[in-house]
Order: structure tokens, then C-alpha cells, then sequence
């Protein structure tokens, strides 16, 4: 029951902007981008199609505390961890270190859907299987 | 029955590269969103899920010629024009301007599609009311 | 001295994702334009290149938080907020409404910073002439 | 004298759009990634600051023809060809598979430019150390 996942990227060209860093929303995208990693390494898809089974994972809340800049080309780490659990909820931390150093810190909260017949989004438990993969970081973790 | 449609815009900070100059691959969303605005123009949607009805118009051919750069809060016009229309495709060539200086031309070929029972893409002629308002553009209006 | 600012936008086909409704970062970008538009609207840019001046204003925290979708060609109104001034840097909220209903609420804080003689961003006051133009919003004004 | 390059990506959530499938203006995304990618296996930067070193190649014609689309979570091979070499320019051809099938072909047409004194960009021949490491691939190559 893994509670944490790390992948790592380079800076691409468009995700830089004029003042020569990465635009700031970019490191939403790296979030999802991880925890679709994440879940392929647990064998789950992010999002599955297959009816009358989860569809996504919409997000509630996200938050990101920039201290250092990552520029084109730049090799970084992201961090996943998972901070909570709720029978219809997951909020993950994720970390951006780049040499040891770390850059960012995001959370995102993101609650289970499916689809009802309209096609509509409607909240609904995280499925058993899903649920029985994943575990919380304990406290340690984010040191 | 028109031929074409032109809309102002205002280059975003997040447009921008390190370069200091919008990013190159921008210029085919605003592409696609001058012509989102056409339709709009003319009452009809660029996208629709209304069963039976055309769902999309996915881009087979597209292209960008590149003159002189955009950079943060310029305001251009982005004027399409109507080159080519046949029984299944529309050709668009698009001019971007600033100060009426001709920064870029793009061209785009799209073609109608609607989903089968299975929901995947499958060609269809362009319905007869859509057609019936487009024309392709005379020569004079390149100049 | 203005607390807030308002503009209206529409969503474009590239700002969703394959769940139908717009993807969640580009409520950040679309936070950014905002702000752009709001410098503009008090006459000065929000990044100045000019030597020896403001150069701009890296984000050091920002959240949303997402209650109703929006869709393609939805439209809708950003309200920026003042919430906080410092001597140092600017906190702002952002409130997304389509037809009246709040859709995302978010917040950034962004820094002053000018760049030292090798290129770096250095953190600086608020030039007196840009604070001079800001004022924190009233309680009242967030209902 | 390397003549072609090619890595291995995997579609991302923000990369696709409300029709389920990859926005099309992604495929220049990776085409310059896939650029960055060659450069870096070459061991030269592909942008450089260093003052009166090459700085930057700013696209001139870009295009791309779609054949099939891309999904969530697809693994696809990006190949660069080196199409021409002039004394300014490079020109390069990209070929999108996913399980060996062509899902769509880019091609690029980039030119040379280092930066004045007031930091425009000036067209300028591609340095002889990094015009050493390329060749024009071959005919056969494009099979």
C-alpha cells in the first residue's frame, strides 16, 4: 500500500515565459501529470471511461508555495505523497526538489466521480479496490 | 453568406517564452479560437453533442508561417478567411496583424466528423445548413 | 485608489480537457490576465523592463478552490479583490461567476522583485507610484 | 553526424480536450521538445545565453498533418529527421507513431539568431561547431 511516488522531469522550452522561469501554473500540470504516474504504477487508470465505474477525480482545492525559480532544461524531482484519505477524497502533497533543493510544495484535493446517465458528474465513494491501494504518509515522510 | 471574420486580442503573460516573445505553437489556438468566434458569429456552434448532429471538426492539415514576433500585451487582429470549401472540409487561412503589420499567416484543414454508437470519429459530409452559410473568399481579399 | 477590477472572458476549445469541462490550471492563467488587465486599467504594465526598475512580480503562493465546471464557450466574469498590501507584496483574490453563480474562488501573492546587475530577481519595495494606485477591499466587498 | 533523433513520451491529462483526444497544438510542443531532446544528446544547448553565442531559433514554417489521434495515457515515439541544412537554417521532419502506426508528421523550419546590443534578435549563420554535428538524413530514412 505505497503512500508516496517520485518521478523525474526536465523543464520544457514552453513552459518557460518571458521572465525566463517556468510559469507558475505549470507546476499544476507536473501535480496531475504525477499522480496519473502514480496510479499507472498502482495498475489503476487516473480516469476510466468503463461505465458505471469512476470517471475522475475533479479537484477541489489546490494550493502551490513557490522558493526557487526552475528554468529550461532544469532536472527535477516530483514528490508525490498522500496526505488524506476520506471515503470520498484524496488531498496528496507534492514536492519539486531540484538538486536536493526544494522549489515548490502543492496539495491538491481531489474528490471520486462517476457519471450519471446525463453524462453529469456526481460524487461517489472511491471505489474498494482503489481505496485498499493507497495508505497515508506518515509524518516523517515530508522531512 | 460569409467568407470572413476577424477579432481583436491581447497577447497573456503566459503566452510568452524565455525568448520574450509569444511561444510559437499559440498562434494555432488563437486559430482555433478565431474560428470558434466565426461560428459564434453565424449562430452555430464549432462543437456540438447533440445526438445525430456534428460533433467536431478535427484538423487534418495545419500551418504557420512566421514574419514578425508578438510579445506581452500587444493587441492584434486575427482575420480568417474562407479558402477552400468542399462537400466534407473547410480550409481556413488566417492573418495575424499588429499595427496593421502581417506578423503571421496560418492555413487549417478541417474536416466534419460525427461519433458512431461507439463514440469514435467518423467523417460526414458538412450539413447543408452550416454550408449554406460559409463561402470561400475571392482572390482580392488576401491583399 | 481602486480595490478591484472585473473582465469577462470565454471559454476556449484549448482550455478543456477529455472530462468536457475546462482544465483546473487555467483558472491560474486566467488569475494572471486578470491582474495584466487590472495594471492596465491604472495605466501602468504589470512587468517593466525599463533598467533600474520593476521588473515583476513572481508568485510565492496561489490556491483555487473549484465549485461548478465551466464548458466550452461558457462565459464568464473574473473579479479581482486587493486583499492585502504590504510594503513588499500584494495578495489578491479571484472570483470566477458564470451567470452569477461563483464557479472558483482563488488567491495569489506575488513580490515585488527588480533584477540585479547579473539578471537575478531581487526582491524590492512596491515603487510608492504602483502602491499609490492599490487599496486593500473592504469586508463588504467579498459577499 | 547524427542525421535523426527520437524519444519516447506519454500523453498527459492537460494535453488533451473536450473531444477526448490530443489538442493539436501539442504536437509542436513536443516537436521542439523533441528538438531540445536532440540538441541535448549532441551536448550543445539548444538556446544559449552566453553574450555574443548563438541565442535562440526562432521558428519561421511549422506544419503538421494528422492522421490518427493520440489519447490519455498513450506511449508514442517521436523521430526528428534532419530534412535540410542551409547556412542559416535547419529544417526538420518529426514522425508521431504510437505502436508503429504514423499518427501524424511536423515539420520545422528554424533559423539561426543571436541578439544585438538592444537585445533584438538578428538572423546570423549557424556556428560552425554546432553546423559540424549535423547531416541531412537520408531519403531511405523517411520510410
Amino acid at each position: 500500500m505505497p503512500s508516496e511516488f517520485s518521478h523525474t522531469r526536465q523543464v520544457e522550452f514552453h513552459e518557460t515565459d518571458m521572465a525566463g522561469i517556468v510559469h507558475f501554473a505549470n507546476f499544476f500540470r507536473w501535480m496531475e501529470s504525477c499522480e496519473t504516474a502514480f496510479y499507472r504504477s498502482l495498475g489503476v487508470p487516473l480516469i476510466s471511461f468503463v461505465p458505471g465505474q469512476v470517471v475522475g477525480w475533479p479537484r477541489v482545492n489546490v494550493s502551490c508555495a513557490y522558493r526557487e525559480p526552475l528554468r529550461f532544461n532544469d532536472t527535477f524531482v516530483v514528490r508525490l505523497l498522500v496526505k488524506k484519505l476520506t471515503t470520498r477524497s484524496v488531498t496528496y502533497v507534492f514536492q519539486f526538489r531540484k538538486d536536493g533543493t526544494l522549489c515548490a510544495t502543492g496539495e491538491v484535493t481531489a474528490v471520486c466521480v462517476t457519471a450519471d446517465a446525463q453524462g453529469a458528474m456526481v460524487a461517489r465513494p472511491i471505489p474498494a479496490d482503489i481505496r485498499a491501494l493507497l495508505q497515508e504518509a506518515p509524518e516523517s515522510a515530508y522531512l
